[in-house]
């Protein structure tokens, strides 16, 4: 394996090294971390360079570790640990290094807030780790528009839910689903506490966004495999309302950022937003 | 420094540890990677523990880091970034062995998505790497909270921007500051063309969030700073409009998630969502 140095990394990219190698007038607008390395006295150990390794993972393999996953630390722990954990399996280091931990955050939408679904942070959050910048825009966005037009939990989780194919069982029943149209966690939990009639704070909801957690990582390792097979091809695109919005509210107009995707509607209803 | 052992980290949390330990019947629910260790042939190296070791760092030094990782790799890199590269410095190992890059993903809301500002998304993770999962929540929603109040870009990056302190200098005028109510992408950066009248594509624009991206990782340091002194007080509290609909759209009604503290009212009018 191919390995840089820690400049290299602490750098960020190759390409500012180079810069650096290039004299004092590129010395001067690097970051105070790249030229305090030789005070800080660490050891200056190789590090594996990124994008890490990636190998073919077990789709349902990594859908079954984030149901679980997701009852040890919530629905953005979850669904990363899932995929790196079953990475370090495959590949061992540098994923065995990396403390899954990072993303407890994200459970909630953030801390409890509501923004993005924390299985879809955390999920994305992996597949920033082994595909380049570029290509992980490209993937993310697809998950996220995947993940605003399913019906959650799949029909995949619920069977294994009733089939006891989990690694963890605390509700064997096949839960409702609803389309959330949103990769927002207040409106895809909200959406679905409507749509089922149970409450938010209830066990079946828990177990709901469980097994939403191991669809998201299990979808998220079906387009890494395809990726790195040569096979990935993004299939969404905003729907017809957002289309519509934005044929006046693009670029044309101040207020707005062109490349959005949420759904409009949403949140702006034109009897309000065009009113008021 | 105390170090665990691979399965330990590979496992989550050392209490899964002692569960295997006590009989294959705790082993039949351990996740297929702690199990596979053995045939995975890697080296059996010592991780450091979670969470990762804190020094005390220079929050402007923070800021001026996170506005030109900004323009090396956008919001969520940037506010990453700069937090790592300033514990690598200052700490070394283990800082020096994760690569920023792992947040690229987050730019523009996640993808260009427009949902959870990057900024706060990658000092959430920094955040996540030192502080226990129960603390990193509460610093993480108090950096939610402070985001959706302050005017950004704040009075200290305009005034590094303006006498040329920031480590790139792509426009040196003080910009136009608002408050987003938020900490949606889409929210804060809309409502800031709104207010300055700048398009959302122009390079003023893009500098707007280089120095929010300064600030978000200066913040989290000052908390990070106050935290491991003893010193951290949260202050956010949900709003009086927040309140007054959980008054009603609490747990006693079922669709919406409780916890919640988005401002209701940017999404949902009364005269809206009451009469329709």
């Amino acid at each position: 394996m191919k390995r840089i140095t820690k400049r290299e990394f602490l750098a960020g990219t190759t390409k500012c090294v180079m810069a650096a190698s290039a004299g004092a007038v590129a010395m001067s607008v690097m970051p105070v971390g790249a030229r305090q390395l030789g005070r800080a006295g660490v050891i200056d150990k190789a590090v594996t360079p990124w994008p890490w390794p990636y190998k073919t993972l077990d789709v349902e393999d990594v859908r079954k570790r984030g149901h679980k996953a997701y009852y040890d630390g919530g629905c953005c722990y979850g669904a990363f640990q899932a995929i790196v954990a079953a990475l370090a399996d495959t590949v061992g280091e540098p994923f065995t290094q990396l403390p899954p931990q990072i993303m407890y955050f994200g459970e909630g939408g953030g801390a409890g807030w509501g923004t993005l679904c924390g299985a879809i942070n955390g999920a994305a959050a992996a597949i920033g780790l082994v595909v380049d910048r570029t290509n992980t825009s490209t993937i993310v966005s697809e998950l996220f528009g995947w993940y605003t037009q399913t019906p959650f939990p799949t029909d995949t989780s619920n069977d294994y839910a009733v089939h006891h194919l989990f690694l963890v069982n605390k509700y064997d029943k096949p839960l409702p689903q609803s389309v959330s149209g949103s990769p927002l966690c207040h409106a895809s939990v909200s959406l679905w506490c409507t749509a089922s009639g149970i409450k938010s704070t209830a066990p079946e909801r828990l177990e709901r966004c469980a097994r939403l957690t191991g669809d998201c990582a299990a979808r998220a390792v079906e387009m890494l495999n395809a990726f790195f097979a040569g096979q990935f091809r993004p299939n969404f695109v905003t729907s017809a309302a957002v289309a519509q919005c934005q044929s006046c509210h693009g670029a044309a107009i101040v207020d707005v950022v062109p490349k959005v995707k949420m759904e409009c509607p949403q949140c702006h209803k034109p009897q309000w937003d065009h009113l008021y």
